[in-house]
């Protein structure tokens, strides 16, 4: 993998780059739809591809490891040649889910114990296994195996945790080194930068992230509690430290108005389950602010979705006739939100990049920030 | 609307001919894809005209009357307008879900009093305001309003069932031909031929229905429970006595198998919930038979989803990558496999128009029923 920084905004720390991978380019910054268990909720590849204009998506490490199962997923030949997706994937490293989802969570300084919380099978992942099942899966970016810990953790739990994620990446680091993709492209691995939202904890783990030379770098467990301000603020102390010539990967953030104040503190890489989430349920992020389609507002409101919207949907579809679907609980109404929301997300972070290449991202950012957050 | 009859099968009652309404032409025999609320489950409306070829789809009267309403409806300019698709929808009169889903039913001589099922409100219809909210609806062809009985009915209920659903029927032709189309464009009525399993009164049925000389005829109340021999005597018992030069529309009917079957006997039009129901489910139906998606059989089978599919999700999700996307309860594998069986199911209905129109539809017939009878 290989990262070339563009350009850098003059007031504020916002970039644009490219990311170069076996499976093609991606342009910086950049929102990644989420495909846990290996498909973007209510989205045919095709839409991601030729609606969307996603560049790389998100697969699960810990639901793909569960289902399909590697097995599966070593004889299809990797997750790109299984779900039809030929453009960049990155995964998961199941850390985040082993302790939000999984059940019966027993974590050790070896690895984390855990029951399915389909099936409540017992398992374990160490950061050695995690490491050999994301060569299984075969994402461009895999992701090291980390504690997670809640946003509102004392100071004594964020440190003793960070501890155990710092030990289990230099653990990763090692297996990752010293194996090799098994389908014939290349695959990177990103450290997780860890510590709640207490700074000295933050860069200690940024240093001991950078000390290691990786071609990337995460910032984990924000937007998981902590206060809005605290998230910005650990966003600024990381990316202080993390090397400017590598990509930095805001993990599970945000909102769009999270999203371009993420930008405009240096991050390049983002990803979410709220456009497909809210979406689903009928709440819509436009450039003018947020609709909910429930809204008897919008019964007979015949103007198309969005008229500034990108994608096909925004203009086929009418406002009212998706309130009428999301009302009825069709499945229609939730493909077409998700599908506009990714759209948007994706029109977001292009306008992002050209902004910060013309030099007026931060005007343009501060117009934004205004219209984003109205509730329209 | 117009019907000609182009060719019929010297050794079945098979025909072929051709609908034509203000929104399109029709080919005959034809399956039309449910819409119960305006949307077909889960299918884009691109993707009902570009990939599965639909040239006509239903909607349901009783659904849409509650959701949206005749309020929004004639606001948005009838149904074409509002959900976007411009080829030719059928609307069912409703009689069927007042009879299936509502609660608290009453039937009287001038209507039915029923509970909505979504928030218990009280309604009343009638035929004539059965007529007035279809032309609100809008639908290129609409349905006489009846009284669906169940199959396993006596015959002296289906008797009087019958009686009450003919005197409406009078009264729906008598509203229909007094009122004009909303929105520029001209509908027609097809009236429902009732009677249950009793040969004397589907066939006093008929005659009935034909002598009000309409445009189409519907033959309702069939595979509702009854066995599906005496489904298809009936359907041969009602084709003998409606008239040769007007298309016969099976409601609500049901297998491949039996969409030929009654093909062979005779009719022209066909709807079913099963291929995008079952499709939901992780059943598919082909050419070759019925696959269930969530047998383990399907794991690692990496061949396209149909080889011999017509749409593109046959040929670019994998058996099992649909197989895993249905045991996960990922939307996209309901999607698939309701695109991939409304697919099927029109290209079906082509197969046998062509093979009519060669003279070779007895021997093929014969042929398709014996595959589409394996499970794969």
């Amino acid at each position: 993998m290989d990262f070339k920084l563009h350009n850098t905004d003059d007031r504020s720390g916002a970039r644009t780059g490219e990311i170069t991978t076996d499976h093609g380019k991606i342009k910086t910054p950049i929102f990644m739809p989420v495909g846990t268990l290996g498909s973007v909720k209510g989205i045919h590849q095709h839409e991601l591809k030729e609606d969307i204009n996603a560049e790389i998506i998100l697969g699960n490490t810990y639901h793909l490891y569960l289902r399909p199962g590697l097995d599966v997923l070593e004889q299809a030949g990797g997750l790109h040649k299984f779900n039809g997706w030929d453009r960049p994937i990155l995964t998961d490293s199941g850390g985040f889910q082993v302790f939000s989802l999984a059940e019966n969570r027993k974590l050790t300084e070896e690895g984390a114990m855990f029951r399915s919380h389909i099936d409540g099978s017992k398992h374990m992942f160490t950061p050695e296994n995690v490491m050999d099942t994301q060569r299984s899966i075969g994402a461009d970016i895999i992701m090291a195996f980390d504690e997670c810990p809640p946003g509102t953790s004392s100071y004594e739990y964020a440190e003793k945790s960070l501890g155990l994620t710092q030990r289990w990446l230099e653990r990763c680091v090692d297996r990752f080194d010293n194996t090799k993709g098994k389908y014939g492209y290349s695959q990177t691995l990103f450290p997780i930068v860890q510590g709640c939202v207490y700074k000295d904890l933050r860069i200690k783990a940024a240093e001991h992230a950078a000390s290691l030379n990786r071609d990337g770098y995460a910032i984990g467990g924000l937007a998981v509690g902590e206060p809005t301000p605290d998230m910005y603020e650990m966003i600024e102390v990381v990316n202080q430290v993390l090397p400017e010539n590598k990509p930095r990967y805001l993990m599970g953030v945000g909102t769009p108005i999270n999203i371009l104040e993420a930008i405009s503190r240096g991050v390049d890489m983002f990803d979410c389950v709220m456009p497909t989430r809210n979406g689903r349920n009928g709440m819509i992020f436009t450039s003018e602010g947020t609709l909910n389609m429930r809204n008897l507002k919008w019964a007979k409101d015949f103007t198309p979705l969005d008229t500034n919207g990108t994608s096909y949907v925004d203009s086929f579809y009418s406002k009212a006739y998706v309130r009428h679907l999301i009302r009825s609980n069709e499945l229609l109404g939730a493909q077409i939100c998700s599908i506009h929301n990714l759209a948007f997300y994706l029109w977001l972070v292009r306008e992002a990049r050209e902004k910060i290449d013309e030099g007026t991202f931060s005007e343009w950012k501060k117009i934004m920030v205004e219209k984003l957050g109205r509730r329209l």
